[in-house]
């Protein structure tokens, strides 16, 4: 039998998602609790692997198992298990060809900014911080080259294990809310640290130091050194994964509380 | 020289405002900063003390010195002796009858609160929680009464210290947004625990234990013991404190970024 899973993690009481030796990772943390619920060992597969320090609103996982257990007992069962920085949202029972990375089509992130002369205090972890003002308009034009299929090695981060850097983007759009600065993405799927550089190249823009038109210089590029460094990992969330409507799985969309 | 100072504070970070022997109130961190500063120890004055776990998003202090820096450095200088969990916001001289506590006027709560059925993963800390489903109209029904000058007896800790139990609430309002329902209290001043023993109590009114006219009934009471048990502190926040114009202080009144 196969299960999907919905989950909800803070980025920052984790080593990243994936398993590590000393067993910091979040997909460390759901075994061993899928595996107290199961009694057998459990493998988990994510439909993205966050890095150290990155958060999840929606992350969507699966794993196979003989035991039956009432639905009910895969969320709150397994959330006693776990420590408070995770929770399971949802489980549901799904199709043994369902994979939750492979089967994925569409992810979408977001990252939130803050964007005022002092650093936060109690967001600290939870959003990433720039000192000086950020001109919105500017970064909204600069970002209107990103839709579309495109070739993002300017944005990708030299580990990257993508076969392709193409990506198909979607959605990229900026918006401020008081001191607050939101991007969102939304593409078939993203290069290794793409949105954090996405998002430092932006800044640069919205700083002025370059006009609205070299995101598009970049992207043509496509030479890495010539982007703005790697944003912070602490204002970027895992906000959501779209699957077919054939997976009948619950909506696994989740915003910000952002006005 | 008498010098005040808005700050923001994650109250998971210490263990409340006022300073303890093992160094771990909020009190505690700033003096210790400030003594760096200035070369000499110094004491500060807050206009509320918040018990462990609640939030500032902005606390006033003042403190008297003899060392004169620019003012930006009682800013960005402090900022750089405290822990990431504190951060000063502004800082500005005052007159030498200020004081940060005699001298307020008004104090401002948010109590921010999750209801859904799964508890909160990334604002762990920063948000209450309640898993069954709320009346949000049962709730501001209940509030109305709280409105005006009352003994606020039957929401009043053992410990208090204050004076007197009466006194005026100028704000007692109740919103939702999304899975969220923000609760908003302003007041001269509040008994200890006083904002966590509303939310309880409209709690119990908002899930349904009893009907909206409970809360003027628990008023009139004075009776704590019939008023429901003290809510967590995770979710509370101190966001601002209200002054005489003539003292020329900035706008200290923060909201959560909520739409």
């Amino acid at each position: 039998m196969r299960i999907a899973l919905g989950l909800e993690y803070d980025g920052g009481s984790f080593c990243g998602w994936q398993s590590q030796s000393g067993g910091c990772g979040v997909q460390d943390r759901l075994e061993t609790a899928l595996g107290q619920m199961t009694g057998h060992a459990v493998r988990v597969h994510a439909a993205g692997r966050t890095d150290a320090g990155v958060h999840a609103l929606c992350q969507v996982v699966h794993f196979d198992t003989e035991a039956t257990r009432p639905q009910n007992a895969w969320v709150r069962g397994v959330n006693a298990f776990l420590p408070a920085g995770v929770r399971v949202l949802w489980a549901q029972q799904v199709d043994a060809e369902f994979h939750a990375r492979f089967s994925a089509e569409r992810r979408s992130y977001q990252y939130l900014l803050l964007n005022q002369p002092v650093a936060p205090a109690i967001l600290h972890g939870k959003v990433g911080w720039f000192h000086r003002p950020l001109e919105v308009g500017a970064m909204q034009q600069a970002a209107a080259c990103l839709v579309g299929e495109h070739d993002f090695s300017a944005f990708r981060a030299a580990e990257c294990q993508a076969k392709s850097p193409v990506k198909q983007l979607y959605r990229a759009e900026i918006s401020r809310h008081g001191d607050f600065i939101l991007f969102e993405f939304s593409a078939s799927a993203f290069l290794h640290h793409m949105v954090r550089n996405l998002v430092g190249s932006l800044v640069y823009v919205g700083k002025g130091e370059h006009p609205p038109d070299w995101m598009a210089e970049l992207l043509r590029d496509k030479n890495r050194t010539r982007a703005a460094p790697t944003f912070s990992p602490d204002g970027l969330y895992l906000s959501g994964v779209h699957y077919d409507a054939k997976w009948s799985l619950p909506d696994c969309a989740r915003w910000l509380p952002l006005g």
